[in-house]
């Protein structure tokens, strides 16, 4: 188990443009680091606000050690807090969404009111001050109906890429969306491998023959920097998106720790369908046309999402260990779209549940492989796996910035 | 994973009357401690003597990494040996019940008389001495019909628990009772979140329906002590037992490791059953009335007990990691009772079915929340928890003195 | 978990013919060196070359943490590699078997020759040079039909042992042999216990009951030196071997790392089957009568074989932690033997297929056992255990060896 002068090491030998060390990978004294350094501190992607859209509604995720509760309260604001009830520290609130007037600990019943004060603890004597044992609360922050939560004491700022959010995100107007289906699948591989797969289509047309019907496997379409700088399919996309008011040009972090982009699909198609077509029979938002293409951004280290004319797919990963990793997606639909009526379930969702679980199996063999003595890192083709060099230069920066005893600034 | 010293530095800091710290309920380092210091050194509640009635039955259990093996030999005493072959190690009682006249080891088949000497090992050649092979015995008392076994070389004093065993526990006469069912199940929590769990009725209310048909989360009809010292009901309860030479009134160890009383049950129930009565047909021992009540034992840190009129309940737990523990329940009736006739299996057993399931649910999602570093610590509520209170007291108390570099005496 | 001067202490205060300290079997530190030491330096058994009878045909296995792929080259031969990409460390050939006439990764599809050499990397830019990524190859052997591997970087000598392959194992004539049935089955227990399980038959009687139809339990039919040296009707046996060219007698390694004998089985029987009579209906290579006995080959750490007049069972057995070994075994008849007309595949499996079961069994218990710290290491029988003997004896010195800081030859 490596300690953070090996981890540091490591980082700081690492070749560029080639994959990470195995024990970058594998090893459980960096997956330690990753938490404390990365999951701990950076902003994480927890749900799409329309998850809890009603007063009292909640939904719980896991960020590494750390149980979390989001919350809609009275006032119609969503709070995050730790899961933990204040008396023995039972996890408050057990499922994955659930609803009620006030958060009651299943053990004792202590009673939390929805901003987290305990308002009710039977018989625990007259010395006893409620104001003392409210829940913990953990930053928040909700952009075009995206929630996201950090575990830092100060978090990173949020502002720029917020209003973006806004801009991008809030033409699909998920404060009248609703999730129509969620899938969570966990892949026996490190998170960053998982990351990794995302962040390019160099894989997808052995891997994804039905993702391949709508979403081109070409750099050029999808990446939007050095030898894949826009193309002029692209360019006249975002122009006739500019001439709508629809958010669409490539706008990114400096340090490529986000980005935004809207995109068309392949040969005109309309949604990530079988049939290339629309799967909802209504489009979300303000978004103008049935071929506007993808809304793609992405946010490291837990998130990637597509949003289109009928519907949203927000994708969110989160780390269990040194080589398991939690996906969840969640469709999101119009929310006075009907099941059955306006759109058909299985069509909506075929396309990308075949594609997480293609991605799941070619991550889990990247694992096993890795895990060899005998791997060694080898090279990124510049041209198809520019995204994954993005990811791992935004890494490796950002763990040693943090790792290192010399002061960041001066290092830069 | 922590040190002795780390481990003594949190018990040293604690809290009172709080909960532990999350490492004492998590980390491995602090389980190890807990095994060496408490569960190889303690007197550990093994079986009812009535699971091996007779010459050459067996039951086994698992003590940390220790298997164990009781026996009933040719005359008539209880012994108790390491399950280990003296050849090569092989466990030599596979099954948690068995009887043979002798013990043949399954691989080699040397075999040992219920004595523990090894009696024949083939073709080990002249030089061989069977003297030098016996199996290593494990220390074991028997009283009241209950047997325990100490793993350690000088164990712990017995006799004046023992006494009070014969006295109290006496009266079920469990030398004329059978096993009538028994349960196992594994609850992913550290061993002492499950006594945490067993030593208030604060959560009964929430949790367990079918046993507060019969059974008071009154802390003033179930606890004995300080601010719950008897209550009028429980006071005319004991004078009325007394009057029939029913050994009753609240005994206890100084140091709260363990404790008899016996009390009534809510609107004089018989027994814990759904419909209040008696599950069997005829009473166990000298108890002269079907509304006697429960004598409860327990002994840390190993079980809990119900002595009823028509039936008793003994439970044991066994650690198994740092977050799972093993829960054994057997139901005990008199010997005579016969099923289908004299009681219903379902109508005897569903009540702790039950309750041990629900207990098991809250104890799993306790140790989900305390696993959260934002944990900390809780007040114990004084009234209803104060058997949680003896028993952290006791695990504290007794860890530093083991722990501690400190002569014990002194300390004192 | 010990280090490395733990487990050399351990080693040079281990009771000659005495079974090993409980550490040596059980712990993590131990099972490191195990496989620094000896898996990953000593030839290791991969499968019988008839298992990749043709071009493209490869079979795969996990040495520890190393994937390995062997593959039947265009030009015949059988060459091995690290079964991981070049490219981003993918597992390259994900199967137990498969067949192909290029090695394509699946993940982004570079292409390899059967000779290793990447191919083809598509869109990798101008600078790549695939010359400098080809597969990694491994060190392999294939004699008499076996293919063994070496993750060394200077394997041990095979020369000697080879040629005894090729003399004793020839008679089987593999080349014109296939794979009747593969099983692969995992027993929860340390590899070492594996082996010692195989090298003695004081278990048979108690734990073989097919088995025993036909093999004999007597150490002196089976073991070769010291007190067992051969018996008359062992002597026999060669010498009507001798006559017929077919290789029998007792031959082996100095240091007891392998050995090759023939022996005839129980009562006249034929083979391993219920009936005693053979289960194919024709004859592997040269071998003369129906009745000729059993090859036994073993090999440290590895493998052990039964090589018989109508088919021939190769066990191989990969260690997965402390406490888990896979074990193979693959049925070899003759290539143009038709299962349902010259054998019954029940018939031809049956026996082993139980006895490995028994086997596992017993295995899983010694483990379990020797997991007590009350084990202590006990006598071996000085008769019957003499191969187990030659097991530790070989293994002690090998570990001492490499692990001693003293130049080795010095301390022979
Ligand atoms: S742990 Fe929440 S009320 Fe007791
Ligand atoms: S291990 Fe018990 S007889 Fe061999
Ligand atoms: S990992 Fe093999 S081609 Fe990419
Ligand atoms: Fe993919
Ligand atoms: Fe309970
Ligand atoms: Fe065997």
């Amino acid at each position: 188990m490596l300690n953070t002068a090996d981890i540091l090491t490591q980082l700081d030998q690492r070749r560029r443009n080639y994959s990470l060390s195995r024990d970058l990978y594998c090893d459980e004294g960096v997956y330690q680091a990753d938490l404390e350094n990365l999951w701990y501190r950076e902003w994480v992607f927890a749900i799409p606000s329309c998850d809890i859209p009603k007063t009292g509604n909640h939904a719980t995720l896991q960020i590494g050690a750390y149980p979390i509760v989001i919350v809609r309260g009275a006032d119609g604001q969503i709070r995050a807090f730790h899961n933990v009830c204040r008396h023995r520290g039972q996890r408050l609130c057990p499922k994955e969404n659930g609803s009620s007037p006030k958060l009651v600990c299943p053990y004792h019943q202590w009673t939390y009111d929805l901003d987290g004060r305990l308002l009710f603890a039977r018989d625990m004597g007259a010395d006893f001050d409620a104001s003392q044992f409210s829940l913990k609360p953990v930053h928040v922050q909700d952009r075009g109906g995206l929630v996201y939560v950090c575990l830092a004491e100060d978090p990173p700022a949020f502002d720029r890429l917020g209003g973006f959010m806004d801009d991008y995100v809030g033409a699909s107007d998920l404060s009248n969306a609703k999730v129509a289906f969620t899938s969570t699948i966990v892949e026996q591989g490190n998170w960053k491998l998982v990351i990794e797969n995302n962040r390019e289509c160099y894989h997808c047309g052995g891997s994804h023959p039905s993702l391949c019907r709508t979403y081109s496997d070409n750099p050029l379409m999808t990446v939007m920097e050095g030898p894949n700088a826009a193309s002029p399919e692209i360019l006249s996309h975002w122009d006739r998106c500019d001439k709508a008011g629809l958010a669409a040009r490539f706008v990114n972090d400096p340090g490529m720790q986000w980005r935004f982009a809207r995109v068309p699909l392949l040969n005109n198609a309309e949604s990530f369908t079988m049939s290339t077509k629309a799967a909802v029979n209504r489009r979300m938002g303000t978004i103008p046309w049935n071929d506007a293409g993808s809304l793609m951004f992405y946010h490291f280290p837990s998130s990637w999402n597509h949003f289109l004319p009928d519907h949203a797919i927000v994708f969110r990963l989160l780390p269990i260990s040194p080589t398991q990793t939690e996906v969840t997606s969640k469709w999101l639909v119009h929310k006075d779209a009907v099941e059955g009526k306006d759109y058909d379930l299985k069509a909506l969702t075929e396309v990308w549940i075949n594609t997480n679980d293609e991605d799941r199996r070619v991550v889990e063999e990247n694992q096993k492989g890795i895990r060899s003595p005998a791997y060694e890192p080898g090279p990124y083709s510049p041209n198809q796996e520019e995204g994954v060099i993005h990811f791992v230069d935004w890494y490796v920066r950002t763990m040693q910035d943090r790792l290192s005893p010399r002061p960041a600034m001066a290092a830069e």
